[in-house]
This record gives C-alpha cells, sequence and structure tokens, in this order.
C-alpha cells in the first residue's frame, strides 16, 4: 500500500527528489521544513530558482558562469594574463581560487573525454583555448583537470596538442593529501608522491 | 579570499544551503545541477514550491497535511472509526500508514512536551483529541510518539490524561528492530524487549 501525499506536498517530493544529494527521504523532510517556513523565504527560494538560468549565462571568453560576459575574473586588469588554468567545470574555478595561490586567468573544458559517455574531444572547449593561446601572451598553461582516469586521458591529450604551440604546459602535482595518513593511502597515490618528492634543504 | 559566485548563483546556493540535510557544497552542486537542467523542470521545481503553502493546509478534524479539510483520511468511510492513533508529526501518519497495518483515524499533536523548546501541552493539539473523544465512538487510542524522552514524556501525560476518559490507551512497542543484531542492541532497547517478551506456542 503505498499510499502518497495529496496532489502539492507529492510534488515537491518528487521534484526535490531529483536533485543530486536529495533521496525521497531527505526531499520529504524539505517539505515539511517548507510547509512551517515563512512565506517570504519560500518564495526566496522559488525566485532564486527561476532567476538563476535567466540571469546566468556563460564567459564567452573562459566559459565560467557569469551574469556579465566576459566574466569578472577575465576582465580583472589585476589578473595575471601571462598563465591559464585549465579546468573541467566552473565550479572547480572556485575551489582553485579559494587557494589563494593562483592569480592567473583560467578556461572551463565543460568536462573531460569520456568514451563511455560519449565525449570526445570535439565536444570541449578545445579549439576556444588554442585561440586564447595564438598571440602568443599566454606562456603558461596549467592543466587542473580531476586525478581520475578521464581527467588523465584529457591531460595527456592536451598536452600533447599545446606543447607543440610553445607554450609552457604544467599539471597538477599528485601527492598525498595534507592530512592524511602515510597508512591509510593507496599504492597509486603513495606512488606518484615517491616519485614526485622534493629536496627538503635543512 | 572568500571568492563568492555572481549574484544569482550565490542566492540559489544560500537559499539551498537553509534546507534540512543539505550544507554549502550540496547546495553548490544543486545550483550547478540547475543550471544545466531543461528550462520546463527548472520552472516546474519552482512552481512546486510556490504552490505548496498555496494549497496545502492542515485538517481541522486530525491536523494532518491536505489540500482539503477534513482530509481524505478523516473522510474515507473504509477507516475504522473507533481507533485514533496519535502521532507527532504529519510525516508520522505516512510510517503508520505504509506498515498497512494499521486502518483507523490519527490524530497529529504537533510535537511533543519539551521543557528546553518552551513546548508544553497547551502547544499541543491536545484539546482537541480530548473534543474528539468526547461522543463515545472512539474506543482505543494508539499513543505512536517517538521512543525518545520528549515522546515518553508525553505518552505519560496523555495516558493519564485519556485513561480517566474512559477509552483504552495503547502504546508501540518497545524491543529489537526487525533486521537488528543482538550484540549491537543498546542496553535500554535490549531491556524493553526482555520486559515486552511474548509467549511463543510450538
Amino acid at each position: 500500500m503505498a499510499l502518497i501525499y495529496d496532489g502539492a506536498i507529492q510534488d515537491v517530493i518528487d521534484s526535490f527528489a531529483k536533485l543530486p544529494g536529495i533521496g525521497p527521504k531527505g526531499a520529504q523532510r524539505i517539505a515539511f521544513y517548507l510547509l512551517s517556513t515563512r512565506k517570504e523565504d519560500v518564495r526566496h527560494l522559488a525566485d532564486s530558482i527561476i532567476h538563476l538560468q535567466e540571469k546566468v549565462k556563460f564567459c564567452e571568453i573562459c566559459g565560467n558562469v557569469t551574469e556579465k560576459s566576459p566574466c569578472e575574473i577575465c576582465s580583472d586588469p589585476r589578473r595575471d594574463r601571462s598563465t591559464i588554468c585549465v579546468v573541467e567545470h566552473p565550479s572547480d574555478i572556485m575551489s582553485m581560487d579559494r587557494t589563494g595561490e593562483y592569480r592567473g586567468l583560467y578556461h572551463v573544458l565543460g568536462g573531460a573525454i569520456n568514451p563511455m559517455k560519449n565525449i570526445t574531444p570535439a565536444d570541449l572547449r578545445i579549439k576556444s583555448l588554442l585561440k586564447r593561446l595564438e598571440d602568443g601572451s599566454v606562456k603558461e598553461v596549467i592543466l587542473a583537470l580531476n586525478p581520475d582516469v578521464e581527467g588523465e586521458a584529457t591531460t595527456t591529450y592536451l598536452a600533447r596538442l599545446l606543447t607543440p604551440v610553445g607554450v609552457k604546459v604544467t599539471r597538477l602535482a599528485s601527492g598525498l593529501p595534507v592530512g592524511a595518513d602515510l597508512e591509510y593511502a593507496d599504492q597509486i597515490t603513495l606512488g606518484r608522491a615517491l616519485a614526485g618528492r622534493s629536496t627538503i634543504t635543512g
């Protein structure tokens, strides 16, 4: 006997259960939370969802999400214009920028090469990346893709493509995450940390 | 350096991060998911949220959430009208009904007695429960409150209040959950399971 809720409640539960990271139980909890929330707050949530696709577009230069194109990073004169950091998704820009260690520009690929999902190099924003390298002002391209199979394949592909252009191509270091325990590190990570070891001077 | 997203994206992230069970990372993931979702689906999510408070009200009899009052359960002639199951929240009705073992009516208290949160018996829907017992058609009240401190206190309070009315007052059994491991059961649960043991006939 799968009794479901009356229309409007079930509708909210179904809608929320479709979102990533929310299951049917979580969606039900949210629906009842919304029922007991101030009308203005609920309205604000709905409005923010509607405005999202209306206002947000993609930067014509780097592919970042933005409300005006070019985006704030691409139009920021204090940014180092000789370095481009290539990432898979717009959210990766936030992660990189949060480190405070990088002040260059970005380029969003829109994913990584993935034969299983039929994503080929032609589906990624590679042409626009090559265009940005044409005038020779960019000296280094940092490949900051995810350290998984797809990211590795894309990194290798891009390195082969970009090196002949005459730009320095680098990638993020692989190794132990800060705060990790050597005992629990997987073999591949530990192997890479060993291969990428650096000299310390006492 | 806490760079945040452009207005509309950050707005969605902030709105979702306020919902129960969603943190800032989950909210960010949802925001980017919504950006890449079909416009109709996003619109539908927003509409379902707006309609929720407009359409959903509380049943005048039992306090359940419903689009028409009395609710479907209260107005269902096939329901056993001699039993009322008392629960804390409307979502508990769904849980009870899903068992398929109960075909009576419900009564939502709207919470449990909680001195820490200043919830006294006067804040609960107890008066309307007593009113439902007045005509003598209800023979049994099942107290199905959460087996925590507040639920126990409320159960005791209600049992004292309802017994003199001349109605049979029962409560849900405490014991081992089905599929549990005796080794990992807590002392109190195991103690209650022992106290509530039943005779088996071979």
